[in-house]
C-alpha cells in the first residue's frame, strides 16, 4: 500500500570510549525510546551490537511493558538503534517489530525507519523479481534488500548513497553497520531527526527531547539528504547527497505530532504552537470569555491565542492521565463513558461561558463534535471553534496518520458546512500563510501536501512540485533495471 | 502505625431499576475507578453482589491491568464497590488489596475505605483480646470487625452509628451490606466523598469526576458525619450522625491530591487552584519574564499567578505522559535520566529568563532543588520559587503520603535557608489565610494539621482543637470496653 | 457445603541449626510442593516467618508457573508453611489459596490444610455468632480461629487438642505458630501426613515423596490423633490426643491419590497397588492375551495382574505427558480430539487381541467407555474390564473429589448393567476384603466410606460407625451451643 | 555450524472439502502439535493460509502456553503448517521460530523443516554472494531462498525437485506454497514425516501420533526422497526424486525420540523397543531379581528384557509427571533436589535386590552414575546396567541432540571404564547387529552414524558410505563450488 501509516520514533546510540562492552548503550536507548513513545505505542524493539553478534529484544506494546531491567542487561554493546512503532491496522505482529535486523555476507545490518517509501510497490516488486522474498511487510526490509546489494559492490556510505537514489518517500533512518552508526535523513528533510553528543560518543534520535532524556546535548538537526556516519572510532563525518536547497518538512510534526519540548529544524515546538495560536487570534478573533484547549496537542496554540487576543487563557477540558488499554461493552452509554474517561469538562469553567476552543486540527469531524457538544452539555454559552491548522483535504503519502480523502470533512464541506456539522457556533482555520509564518520556515521548504494537494514527491494521480528537485527520473533511471 | 499513608480511592454502584443481574454495575465500577487512578495505583479491586454471592476481581497494579474485559463480564450484580490503593510501603500485597470482603452470620459484607484511622493500634489490641484476628493490615478489616459485632446487635444504620462512635481518624467508605449500598463519611469530614443520580440507581465516589465518567449527576457532597443509605428498592436515605457544624476537610486535596475538574465540598478544584495563584501572586510578587508552572499540580496555581500579576504564562518543563514502571541501573548518571524522563526542561522557553515557578508545595525540599537545577541548567537567568501552599511542618496523620516531620524540610530550616538549599533566587509561601481564603471554605472547617501541627483529631503527642468537638473520650469511654 | 472436594498436599519446613535468616527453607517448601503437585492443580502458597514477620506469596496455578527464583530469594525465615490445593468449583479464588495466614494478639498463625470437616457449617455458625467473620470459603479459617480462641487461654498444644475436640473430620495440618512448627494428624488418621529429618531441622509433609525430593529422611508417619511440635530450638515433642486405636485410613490413597513411589501408613503405595492387582487377578480370572493398565494409575495394579496370572502385560494405551490447558472448540470431532490429545491407543498391541484392561475405579462410567470404545477401535478382540477397587456406592465426605451418590454408575445399575454400559465384554470389581487385604492394614483401621456407605464420623443422613471412638458429643458438647 | 542440534516436528493440514474458510485447520495443527510436543518445547508456530493472506502465530514455549482459543480463532483457512522446536543454545529467540514465512513474486510460502543440513554453510554463503540476506538462524529460510529462486524458474514440484538437489543432509518439511501443501522426506528418509487421510482433508506430521491426535487415518510413510503434493482441489500426487533404493533411518527415533504409540516406516516404536529388550535379555543376560526400566523411554525395553529373561518386572525409579521450568539455587544440596524432583527411588521396590536397570542409552555417563547412585542409595545389591543401544562413538550431523565426540563417554573408556564410571555391577550394550534385528529394518535402509562413525552424507571429516547413492558431487555441481 502506498499510504500506511508508519508514525514512528528512531534512535542510535553508539559510545566509542567505554569501558569493555556494557549495557549502558540499551539503557540509553530505553531511555530515548521511552521520551519517543509518543510517536508510536504498538511495539518497540532495541538491537545493541558488541562487534561480534548482534542481541535484540523486540515486543508488542509500550516502552513501559516491552523491557525488563533482566532483558535489557543481558544485551550488550557498543552500539545499537532502537525503534517505536505506530502501526497500520493489520500489521501489528511481532515480525513487524522493528529494528529490522539482517545478516548478509558482510556481516549485520540493523535499521530503524521513520517514514513511508512512496515507491515502495515498485521497489517491492523489482526486488521479487530478482527473486528475493520479503518476511514483513516493512519499508526498513526494502532498503535493507536494497543496501545488501549496494554494500557487494562498495562501500558503506557509497551504498547508502546509491540506495537513497532509488528510495522516494520520507525516511529518517538509524542503521547499524557492521558497528558503524549511521543517521541518515531523506533528501526532502521530511521526517525530523537529529544527533547530539552524549557522555563518551554520540546519539541519533527522531525528536531533541530523546537527547534531553539522556543527557545527550544536541548538536543540530540532520540536513535533507544527508548522511552522518558515527564510526566505533569516535570519528564523525557528515556527507551531503544532494545539492539542492530544497526541503519539505512536515508540517504536522509542529501542528499537532512532535513533543513540544522538541527543537525540529531550528524551531521549538512549543514556541511554533504559541505563534500559531497568535496568529490564530490575529486572523480569527472572537469576543468570548475564556481561550480553552483541546488537551494536549491545543494547549500551546491556546496559550498563544489567549496572550495576542488578550482573553483569558482557562481549561475546561481535563485529560485523564492514566489512559492504557480500555475495553468497552456494546452499548451506547458505555462509549459515551469511554469518551469522558478520556476527557472531561470542568464544568464551572464552561458554565454559561462564551469559549474559544484551540484544537490542532480538524480531521474527519467527529471527534470535535464529539468534543463541542461535551462542552455545551456543560454549559457553556457559545463555543468558537479556532483550528491550529488549515482544512485538510489531502491524504498524506509519507507517514502521517490520516484518512482517505473521502473521510476528510474539509473536501466534501464548506466552511460553514463544517461548523455546523461540528456544532460550533463560529469557527476559523488558521490559514496556509499563517501556519507557514507561525512555523518560522520558508514555505518552500515545508510539506503542506494535505494542506495543498501538492506534494514534494511523485505519486499518481496527485500533482506534485518536485520537478526540478526530485525527479522520479533520478530515482528510477530508465536503464537501471533492465540488466537485472 | 498510627501514620499509615494511604492515599485511595472509592466507589459505590447500585441499581435499581435495571434487567435481570446485570454486569453494568461491574463496568460503571471500573470507568469510576479509572477516573480516581491518581487516588492510587498499587492495586485495585471490584466486589459486586447478586443478592446471593458476591464476586470479585482484585489485582496488583494499574486499572487498566487489573481487568480485563472477560473478567469483567463474569461479575454480575446490581451492587458493588471498588477501590484504587496507593499503599504505604511494605503492605503492597494483594492480601491488601481492598475491598475487604467478609461473610458473617448475617451475610455478607464488602468495604471500601479511604482515610486512616488514628486510634487503629489500640482498636486491633481490642479485638484481639477478644480473640478475634487480622488477615490484612487494613483499617476496613477493624471496621468490618466492629461493624459486623454491632451488626448482630442492631440494624445496619444503627450499627454504623455504633461504629462511627469507636472509630477516629479520617474515613470515606463505601458499603455493601447483603445488597444494600452505605456511603460513610467520617465526622470531621477530612475525606472527600460525594454521590449522584446515574442511569436507573446511583453511585458514591471519592470525587465527582468518577460521577462525570459514568454520566452520573452530582447530586451532592457527604456531609461531615453522614450516613447515606442506597437501597435496593430504590430508596435514598440520609442520617446525621453528628449534629455539631465542625469540620476539618484535608486541605491538600485542593493543593495537590484531587482531580482538578473535581467539585470537593463545594469548590471546584481547580478554580480552588486558580484562587491560590491570585493569592500567591499577591503576597509574593515578583519581577519576572515568565510564570512558569510545576506540571500537573501547579498549573491551576500558576494561571492563576500569571493573570493576577499580569506576567506572561509560559510552560518550561514538560511531563513525559507516557510513564509508567522505569528501571535504573544503580549508576549515578542512570538516576538523573530517570529523572530527566518523567520531566524535561523546554530550553528556548527558559534561555535567559526570569522565571516565576509554581510548585504546589515543599515537602523534603529534594525535587524542587532537582527541578530548579534543571531550570538553570536550561539557562534561566533566575528562579523565584512560589509554593502554592505554606510550609508543611507536620506530618499528616490522617492518610495524605507525607514524611515523617525530620524529614521535613521547614521543621529544621528557616525561609531562607530552604531558598538556598533549593537554589531559589528568592521563595515565597503562600500563607495560612491566604490558602482558605483561596479555597474558599471556612478556616474552621479545614484540616490545617500538617501546616499548623494543631489536629482535629486526637494524636498522641501532638495538639488537638478538637476537644469540644470529638472528644477522644466520646470515642472511646473509659467503661466502654468492661463489659465485652 | 459438607462435601467439598478439597485434594490438597501440605508441608512444613523449620531449620534449627542455620546460619542467619537465609531462603532455603522457601526453596525446600517449593520443591516439596512440586513433589505433591498431583494432590493439587488450582493454587499453591508459601509462607515463610523469620522471627517477626511472615512472608508470603501465593498464586492461582501450577508450582511451576506460581514461583520464580526472584520472589523465592525474597521470602527468608526459618520455619514456613506450604500448600498446593484442588479446588472445588466456585471457589478457585486468591482468597482461598492457603496457607492460611492471620494475626491475633498473640503473634502469627499460618495453616496449611489438607481434609475436609463434616461440621463445618456448624462451626462457621457458631463462629459467626460469635460476631465473627469470614473472609474466605477454608476449612483452615475456621480451624484458625478456634485455634485463637484457644491460644488466648492456653498454650499451643493444649490450644491444639482443645481445637481437635471440636473440628470432625478428615484434617492433615502443619501449622506455624510464632515460629514452631506443628503438625496434626486427624483422630482417624484419614488423610496421610509424615515427618522427617532434613539438613538442620524438620519437614512434614503430605506424603513420603517430597521427603524424597528434599532430600529428607523419613521417620514415621504421624499416628492418628498425634500432633508433632518442631521446636525453633530443635526439640521434636509428640503428644497423642487419643487413647483409642481406631483409625479410619482413606483407601484412595491407595487406589489412585497418592503417588506409587509414596509410603502411607507404613505401605508403599506401589506395593499396594501390585497386590490389589493379585487379588483381583485371582478374584477375577480372564482368559486373555495381553494385561493393559489405563495411565498412570493403573500401571502397578496391572503389572500384579499380569504376575499373578501370568498373561503378558503390554501397554496398549499411551498418555501424552505434555497435557496442560488445553481448550476445545464446541465441537463434536473437537471433543474426541481432546480425549486422544491425552491418551492414544497403541494399535499393534491391541488389533486382534483379548485386553484385560486394568482400572483403578469406575466413577461415572463415562471415562471408561470412552476408554474401551477407543480400544475397541484400535482393532482389539475382546476387553475385560477389571477394577482395581470395588463399586463405589457412597459418596465421600472427607475430601476426595466423587460426585454426588446420584451419578455413581453403581448406585443404579447391576454389575452386569456396567458391564453392558462400558461397553466391555466381562467385568470384574475386587471385592472390599480383596481391597483390604491387598492394602495390608486391618480393617478397622481404614475408611470404607464411599464403598460400604458406613462412615468412621457421623454425617448426618448417613451410617456411622464411630460411635464408640468418635462421639459427635464428644466434639460438640453438650451445652456448648445450648444458647445460640 | 555443521551440527545443530534441532529435534522439531512438523505438520501440515489441508481441507478441500470445507465450509468457506474456517479455523478447524488452525485447531488441527494445535492438536497435531500438542502431540508432537515430545520432539520440541521450546517455541512453537501456526500458519494458515485463506487463498489470499497467511495468518500465524509464534511464540516461545510450550504448545499448552503458546495458543489460546482466541487467538486461534482468529486465524482462518483451509491449509496451513505448524512447527515445534527444541533449539540449540543461542538460538532460541522469536526471529527463529517456525515455520519460516515469507512473500515472493510468486505469493506465499510457509515452511516447517525438521533435521539439519550438512552444507548449509556452504548455501548460506553462497546466497550471500548473491546478496541474499537472512533474518534468521534457521535452515528453512536458506531452503525458502533456494526454493523461491527455482519457482521463478519453474513448477512448485519441479522447484522442489531443484531445491533437493542442492541440501544435503536430514529433512523432513511441510511446506504451503499459494495454498497448495506439500510433504518431502529427504532422499535418504533420515527424518520421519507420514502422511494420512483427515475429514474432508490431510494432514502430513512427523509421527503418527498427530494423525491418531486429529482423527486421521495413516495412509503410508512418506518414502525417502518422495514429494507427496495435497492440492487445494483434493487431489494427492506423489513424485519420487530418488530410484535409488537407498535409505538411512535414523535409529535414534527408536531408541528414544518418537513416542512408543508412533509408526515409523512402517514399525511400532513400541515394539522396536520391546524386541530391543529382547535381544538385550539374549545378549547379556543377568541372574537379577529385577528388571527395571529408566523412565520413560526404558520402559518398553525393561517389559521385553523381563519376559524374555524371565525375571519380573518392577518399576524401581518414579518420574515426576509434573515437572516444568524448575531452578535451583546455586548450592549443591539443591542441585541434588532438583534431580531428585524429576525421578525418584521407589525404596521397597529395590531394597536388597539385584536389579537389572534397562536404559535407552548412555552418552557423557554422567546421568546413568547419578541414577545408578540414587538406586543403590535406596539399598539395591547390585546394578546390572542393560542399555538398549551400542555405544555412542560418533556425533550427530543430522539433528539429533548429541555432544562433541570428546564429550561421549564410549570415545574414551572401554566397556569396563564405563562400567565403572557409572557404578554398575556389571554393563551390557546391545549389539549394533541387535539393534538392526530388533528394528526389524535392513541395516542398509538405516543410519548408524553415532554407533559406526561412518555417515550417509558427505561430512568434512568423517567417512562416509554413500558415494554411490547420494555423491557430494550430485548435489554440489562440479563448477559451482570447486574450492571447497
Amino acid at each position: 500500500m502506498i499510504n500506511l501509516k508508519e508514525e514512528c520514533g528512531v534512535a542510535g546510540v553508539i559510545i566509542h570510549d567505554p569501558a569493555p562492552p556494557t549495557n549502558i548503550v540499551a539503557f540509553k536507548l530505553y531511555y530515548a525510546l521511552y521520551a519517543l513513545q509518543h510517536r508510536g505505542q504498538d511495539s518497540t524493539g532495541i538491537v545493541v551490537f558488541d562487534g561480534s553478534k548482534p542481541r535484540s529484544i523486540k515486543r508488542m506494546g509500550l516502552v513501559s511493558e516491552a523491557y525488563s531491567r533482566d532483558t535489557l542487561q543481558d544485551i550488550v554493546g557498543y552500539v545499537g538503534v532502537g525503534h517505536v512503532r505506530n502501526a497500520t491496522y493489520g500489521t501489528q505482529t511481532i515480525e513487524n517489530c522493528q529494528p529490522f535486523v539482517l545478516n548478509f555476507k558482510g556481516g549485520t545490518i540493523a535499521i530503524s525507519h521513520n517514514g513511508n517509501l512512496v515507491n515502495s510497490t515498485e521497489l517491492r516488486d523489482e526486488l521479487e523479481s530478482e527473486g528475493r522474498i520479503f518476511t514483513t511487510a516493512l519499508d526498513a526490509e526494502i532498503i535493507g534488500l536494497l543496501l545488501v546489494k549496494e554494500l557487494l559492490k562498495q562501500e558503506p556510505v557509497d551504498a547508502l548513497k546509491s540506495v537513497m537514489k532509488r528510495i522516494i518517500g520520507s525516511y529518517a533512518l538509524t542503521i547499524m553497520i557492521n558497528g558503524d552508526l549511521y543517521a541518515v535523513r531523506d533528501p526532502i528533510g521530511n521526517k525530523p531527526i537529529c544527533y547530539g553528543e552524549i557522555e563518551g560518543g554520540y546519539a541519533a534520535v527522531s525528536e531533541s527531547v530523546a537527547l534531553d532524556t539522556i543527557k545527550g546535548k544536541l548538536v543540530r538537526d540532520l540536513m535533507p539528504g544527508e548522511i552522518i556516519v558515527f564510526k566505533k572510532t569516535g570519528e564523525v563525518e557528515s556527507i551531503m547527497t544532494t545539492d539542492s536547497s530544497f526541503a519539505a518538512h512536515c508540517v504536522f510534526e509542529y501542528i499537532y505530532l512532535a513533543r513540544p519540548d522538541s527543537i525540529i529544524d531550528g524551531q521549538l515546538v512549543y514556541s511554533a504552537r504559541e505563534r500559531i495560536g497568535n496568529e490564530l487570534a490575529r486572523e480569527h478573533p472572537a469576543a468570548a470569555d475564556i481561550i480553552s484547549p483541546v488537551p494536549d496537542s491545543g494547549i500551546a496554540a491556546a496559550i498563544g491565542y489567549s496572550r495576542e487576543s488578550g482573553t483569558k487563557y482557562l481549561e475546561g477540558l481535563m485529560k485523564n492521565r492514566y489512559i492504557g488499554r480500555t475495553f468497552i461493552l456494546p452499548h451506547q452509554e458505555m462509549r459515551e463513558m469511554a469518551v469522558r474517561l478520556k476527557m472531561n469538562t470542568i464544568g464551572e469553567n464552561l458554565k454559561d461561558k462564551s469559549v474559544v476552543l484551540v484544537d490542532d486540527s480538524v480531521v474527519r469531524g467527529t471527534t470535535s463534535r464529539r468534543i463541542i457538544d461535551m462542552i455545551k452539555d456543560a454549559g457553556a454559552k457559545e463555543v468558537h471553534l479556532r483550528v491550529a491548522s488549515p482544512p485538510i483535504v489531502g491524504p498524506c503519502y509519507l507517514g502521517i496518520d490520516m484518512p482517505t480523502r473521502a473521510e476528510l470533512i474539509a473536501t466534501h464541506k464548506t466552511i460553514e458546512g463544517i461548523c455546523a456539522a461540528v456544532n460550533a457556533d463560529t469557527i476559523g482555520y488558521l490559514s496556509a500563510d499563517g501556519l507557514v509564518k507561525a512555523i518560522g520556515i520558508d514555505k518552500s521548504k515545508l510539506c503542506l501536501g494535505c494542506i495543498t494537494e501538492s506534494y514534494p514527491v511523485p505519486i499518481p494521480g496527485e500533482k506534485c512540485y518536485c520537478d526540478k528537485q526530485c525527479k522520479m527520473d533520478d530515482f528510477v533511471p530508465e536503464g537501471e533495471k533492465k540488466e537485472e
